[in-house]
């Protein structure tokens, strides 16, 4: 069975970047297998490909060493960190790349990638993704010992995203929270957990939650898009498991005028603690 | 030798959905390869999708599962239908993507893909490329039986997009059909095969064929585009073996005002059946 | 070990091109890898092409075949070459797609693809990508003699490009050259190699060098990108080894309105030849 190398990157698919990397890694892991997660990451977007990165990982096999180089402070001081959770291995620059995977209770150890016998030489300032991150990459999927990267590095000491809160008011039967990215349907992510409707969900279940985006009410929370007229907005839990606010065949982000960090508020119908 | 499973859909490359497919993938078949055939489908374009599997699909190994992702009636009660034909297998919304399989003489057997026990676990409303597609796919690919997918379907019962009509008139010489599609270098597409201006064709060969866009004459049929001068229209039978009309190093679609749905006329030069 | 071919195209990603000459591939070499440089050279793009080409094949595995397909001839009576340089074979057409690898001393033979036995059949006069190209690189991947492609080429019969010349004045310690590309980032891709600003470094090192571009001073060379404020220009030798000219967390070819052919000159700061 192959090894996996997944890779985010902002690079784009225009210029040669991605294709170095790749061929890189096979010269190093010829039998690796190398899955693209996106390239089109907006540029220095660190936030945009941390949450990609966190909705994805667990979808691939355990081993699997994921890339990310979303890394506007390239050739600065700032550290390329290896972080091992949840069965995964991560790669990236310590600049919040990581954040949704030390958010959670999978962490079980970082280091830093400091190692320079790893690297490729010579070794650029300017493309650490090529020359820092692919080979190590590389050299783990057939086999290098986490250790040999570098030394161990202090969990709290990565850095980590502020991200806009979510609040849950069980008198109230309110969760508020915010949008924090547009698919490329236009469909709104929030940061609304499903888990966190749950706390508010009255006895007659989910259907009785309305969605409100910038003041805007959305309706009801639905199970697919189709089930408004088309042209209308339909809330949802998308395949992230989070709150999407979608327009059936339409697009949410134009239509609804919205955009990351604007507020989204769910509220339960019938309010009260009897609701 | 490692099973083809083919992707087309119309997510995009710059969210993760592809990138989880593939996870999802090779978790239950790790040798298989994958290759993209287009992620750039226009949203919900299930013609364009369609035009280009019914173009790709022979050029891989028999035995190659194919998976169409477009998918605007996802969640609803759409079927969603495994196809094998010519050799080949394909997965897709029962919403047209298969028109072409279905229209030639190459038809197998149809299944409704419904056990749940193949489906990716907890199983979402808006992601069936994720939870039942990729990893049906996946298991076709390592050896499932078609049939265990579910229920054989009739071939009469599975939903066929109405395509623009192609009319041969041999005594007038003319052959009457439409542009169907426009690719990136502005060449536009018909739904005219070379096997249509056969019927017309004079003793004089196929450079006696006069062809109309609009009623813009483009002149005889060519070999190839640089056969005219640059910034002239150039009509030719294109890589899918149908009439294409090109500008020779421009784009015909900006030059002629042409787009999917206007006529195309093929007309023999000296009229008449002794022509 | 799995044989590599590499594919670079201006074929977009939007139609099935690059997907159908993958599926020619592995239906001849069903384990050889595929790793794609790039398909979105800009049409016809030749140059663009080339230097992406030549920036990237070193990365790869010796005995790697790349397929570079930006033939705005096809179908004319330019040739398909086989170029053998370096421990790497390249596939192109005679357009000057191979300059950069004729241009260094790795030259080992030259060939004309014109074997048609190797061909797909029927062979198209409009897509040689998938008809000659695919089918000849897969064969050569799985141990094909590159004599069985076609006669053997002189190299002095090989197209080149005219490329911007690079001056180098010891006396008054400038280098003249230009801006030939502009990567996804706006940064400028010149054609002054690292060596070429060794002829006139003085001793006190590199950071004694002023750059200017379309006669607007973009100050010392630095090491990395943030070696400057945000929105300041910053000059450095990039990932491929030449003089690129940035703006920090900004985009070049905007701020400087530059564009490729625009002249770049590097000056010592204290001239003279005691410097």
């Amino acid at each position: 069975m192959p090894d996996v190398i997944t890779l985010i990157t902002d690079f784009g698919m225009a210029d040669e970047y991605i294709g170095v990397m790749k061929g890189v890694i096979v010269s190093i892991a010829p039998a690796v297998r190398i899955i693209d997660l996106s390239h089109n990451i907006n540029r220095h977007a660190v936030q945009e490909a941390a949450l990609v990165l966190g909705a994805a990982y667990h979808y691939f096999p355990m081993g699997t060493v994921h890339v990310a180089v979303v890394d506007p402070g390239v050739g600065s001081d700032r550290k390329i960190i290896l972080l091992r959770a949840g069965g995964h291995l991560f790669i990236a620059p310590d600049n919040g790349l990581l954040t949704f995977m030390l958010a959670d209770n999978t962490f079980e150890a970082a280091y830093e990638v400091a190692n320079s016998d790893l690297f490729l030489k010579p070794t650029s300032n300017t493309f650490h993704g090529r020359d820092i991150m692919a080979p190590v990459a590389a050299r783990l999927a057939v086999g290098l010992d986490v250790q040999a990267v570098g030394p161990a590095v202090d969990k709290a000491a990565l850095f980590r995203l502020t991200l806009p809160p979510v609040t849950i008011n069980r008198q109230l039967g309110t969760v508020t929270g915010a949008v924090i990215g547009v698919d490329r349907f236009g469909n709104l992510l929030t940061n609304i957990h499903v888990d966190d409707l749950g706390a508010v969900t009255g006895p007659a279940g989910p259907d009785q939650l309305i969605v409100t985006v910038r003041e805007i009410v959305c309706g009801r929370l639905h199970n697919f898009y189709g089930a408004v007229a088309a042209g209308s907005p339909v809330a949802l839990i998308g395949s992230r498991n989070y709150l999407e606010i979608g327009v059936n065949r339409g697009n949410a982000a134009k239509m609804l005028a919205a955009a990351p960090g604007d507020a989204v508020i769910v509220a339960r119908v019938t309010g009260g603690a009897a609701g």
